[in-house]
């Protein structure tokens, strides 16, 4: 550790203190790990400490850190032409789109750009509202959606609350069999409960009102809320039943996170609109968008879309997409997410469990799993707020950098994680346990 | 022009109708121009067809495109470390900010890194509704703010009618002494009675209501509608009266644009939140962001701060942020943006004014010019859309890549754009405008 790379964490910091806002706090207690570089699962600060990135930072670096043909399409293109308006055409921006679409169901064949997740969901629920005539758009409780005007009145979450500038955005329950909202016994129970919940909804609320349901596949924030077999395609049947547009949100499930290209992929179930930002090029140049099925783009050949915005199909942004989507297939890097989360993860994962009654429930799949932490494992009563901090900084300590969220520890490494690396983080989860349970 | 180049332009305009959703249209009948590679004032396509470009795309490209010291600072992040969460610090983005805070008046520190424009103006209106308690949001007809919830709604043209799904936001008209909204007779007139006319809509709100006036510093969308001497110390002076937060949008008017670092240093007014995106890396990464004045900033020391987003800060945009503004800065590039406004692009302007009576007004300054085109110069009637769209065929058959926007041309080039091409396009405007009076 030299002086040089020392003041370089201590300048990050300060400058930092001094003139960056941030996300989602309070900025007295703030106190930001400093970040200089990364590769694959592993990021460091200037001075050399390592940590295993276990939260692919907010679940987006689903290639891992500084994968080098993403950096390399990015310099090109940088090279080329970095940014060109939306009114052009463009050829970077063309072929990220065919790739995009190609790994689409049949029937989505136009992809509408935009800068990340939040204005991706904007977007769509403007398409299904223009498309239906209707306004109301039915989202979760248990969901995040981002941070603009519409988005953050459609997340169900805390942070909707402050921002209700927004009308025309009802909630409801989705199902959730761990703590179930719907007095359920088993996955059946919660899956037809949930079901009957929302027609329920849809009726109280009006059927013709109804524009979207807007679903994360695998509500992420929330918890890695896998649904119950049959939830998908019910929840499909009642928009057919009552002309609702079906939004999945695939901004953080997306894009090899469950192993596949799609989280919806492993269901029975065709959204109408699907919206993605992260990991579609791992989050290396800010982009999100709208994968748009062939009847409700068609209603836009003649008709003037009522959205749009600077960035959209940004040169370089298209440029790290077909390199990120590239490297995704010829690396088999998809696949190997499936593997890993089967064979290492989950049984990693189920083994902590065994060994710490803190572990209320493990779910996921790929490299999407949260560990649901407990108080007491009979009431599941959620592991208080002061032991989740402890845990948090026990696991950093020990050079694990987690996402924590709530009573949960998200699982959520790059897709390209090692076996190794699982092992090694596993113990450090082990550790970490340990020392709590110790604690308590 | 080989087949191989031939066919990339074919290529790209077929893949961009196969998969590109387009901003702002009816997608039936685009025939977007290919644009493959840009230096400076000048893009061009696969086949070497070259333009000048007095766009500046959608007025961002401030610095000219593909600036090598911008394109090497994207290079070089994109090689150290792409992307990291905003829960992080980061020295690019760190210093980033300081250069930020640096060229904004004192008392501003602290800087919420966005996208793009729209979500720098989302969180600067949750920012003014926290801080007020307040929830009205009063904005200009003549105004754009953006595409999502709360800034389309607060973006005054028509593209704010099909979706008003955000409450808490009400229109007032600004200056525009050309077609008055106040019949008058003089600029000091129109700058008495507009801020009569804001006031009068402050009161008949409800002035205890109305958390923040949000408005372009120099309404650029709407035709570069320079306020009269004035008018934005009275909007400053009725927002201390009520108690309400000055947004001041210089997404487009600022870093450069004007001539100046942002466009408000020309008018004797302190806004409390200067929202910014386009110039401040003349759009080469997506970014956007919010300038925070310290008593606004000090409120979320203690009080969590209820906004985020998965890119905020990102370090490619960090960057090249670092790289733009340190290049404008050494360059003289904002100096050189007065100068060729008042000493070139100014005087070419007011010239074919004498040779042409569809010129209605001239307005602008730095790179920042509208010419108002009218079918009667006695009546003010808008020259009609048929001879607006054969002008813009007109001046891209001559090589110039035109800003149209209703009946005006928007004569808005990078800020490098140089005396002799000024005369070139000065030129190609004088015959496009020649060959419209023969045609009528
Ligand atoms: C499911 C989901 N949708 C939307 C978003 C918002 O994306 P962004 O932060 O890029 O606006 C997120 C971000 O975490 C997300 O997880
Ligand atoms: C004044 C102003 N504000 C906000 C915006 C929105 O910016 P963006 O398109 O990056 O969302 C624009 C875009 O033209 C603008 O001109």
């Amino acid at each position: 550790m030299t002086d040089e790379t020392t003041d370089l964490d201590a300048r990050t910091k300060d400058l930092d203190r001094a003139h960056v806002f941030h996300s989602w706090s309070a900025q007295a207690a703030l106190d930001p790990m400093v970040i200089a570089g990364g590769s694959g699962t592993t990021v460091w600060d200037h001075a050399g400490t390592r940590y295993l990135d276990f939260s692919s930072q907010l679940v987006n670096v689903n290639i891992g850190h500084q994968h080098p043909a993403v950096v390399r399409a990015i310099q090109e293109q940088a090279a080329t032409l970095a940014t060109i308006g939306p009114a052009t055409a463009n050829l970077a921006r063309g072929e990220a789109a065919r790739r995009i679409v190609e790994r689409a169901p049949d029937g989505f064949e136009k992809v509408f750009f935009t800068n990340g997740g939040a204005d991706a969901n904007e977007n769509a629920i403007r398409l299904a509202r223009l498309h239906t005539g209707r306004d109301t758009v039915l989202s979760t409780y248990r969901s995040y959606h981002g941070n603009t005007g519409a988005a953050i009145v459609s997340t169900g979450d805390w942070r909707r609350i402050p921002n209700r500038y927004a009308r025309g955005h009802v909630h409801f329950f989705g199902p959730y069999l761990y703590r179930t909202e719907f007095w359920a016994a088993s996955p059946e129970e919660e899956c037809e409960r949930a079901l009957r919940h929302l027609e329920r909804v849809i009726q109280a609320e009006g059927p013709t009102t109804v524009a979207a349901i807007l679903l994360e596949t695998i509500p992420g924030t929330a918890g890695v809320l896998v649904p119950p077999p049959g939830y998908l395609a019910g929840v499909r049947a009642l928009a057919d039943r009552y002309g609702i547009v079906l939004i999945l949100d695939e901004v953080m499930a997306g894009f090899g996170r469950t192993g596949r290209w799609f989280a919806f992929d492993g269901y029975d179930v065709m959204p109408d609109l699907i919206t993605f930002a992260k990991g579609v090029n791992s989050g290396y140049v800010p982009v999100g968008g709208v994968i748009i099925s062939d009847p409700i783009a068609a209603q836009f050949d003649e008709e003037v879309f009522p959205g749009g915005l600077t960035y959209s199909g940004h040169p370089l942004a298209a440029a790290s997409i077909i390199g990120a989507l590239d490297a995704m297939a010829d690396e088999g890097i998809v696949d190997h997410a499936a593997r890993v989360g089967s064979e290492s993860i989950g049984p990693a994962l189920h083994a902590l469990a065994e060994r710490h009654d803190v572990i209320g429930e493990v779910r996921g799949e790929g490299v999407f799993w949260a560990l649901e932490l407990v108080a007491d494992r009979a009431t599941r009563e959620p592991l208080p707020a002061a032991a989740m901090g402890s845990l948090k900084s026990g696991l950093v300590a020990r050079g694990l950098l987690p996402f924590v969220s709530e009573n949960r520890i998200h699982v959520v490494p790059p897709c390209v994680v090692t076996t190794a690396e699982v092992d090694q983080a596993a113990a450090i989860y082990d550790e970490a346990f340990t020392d709590l349970a110790r604690a308590r």
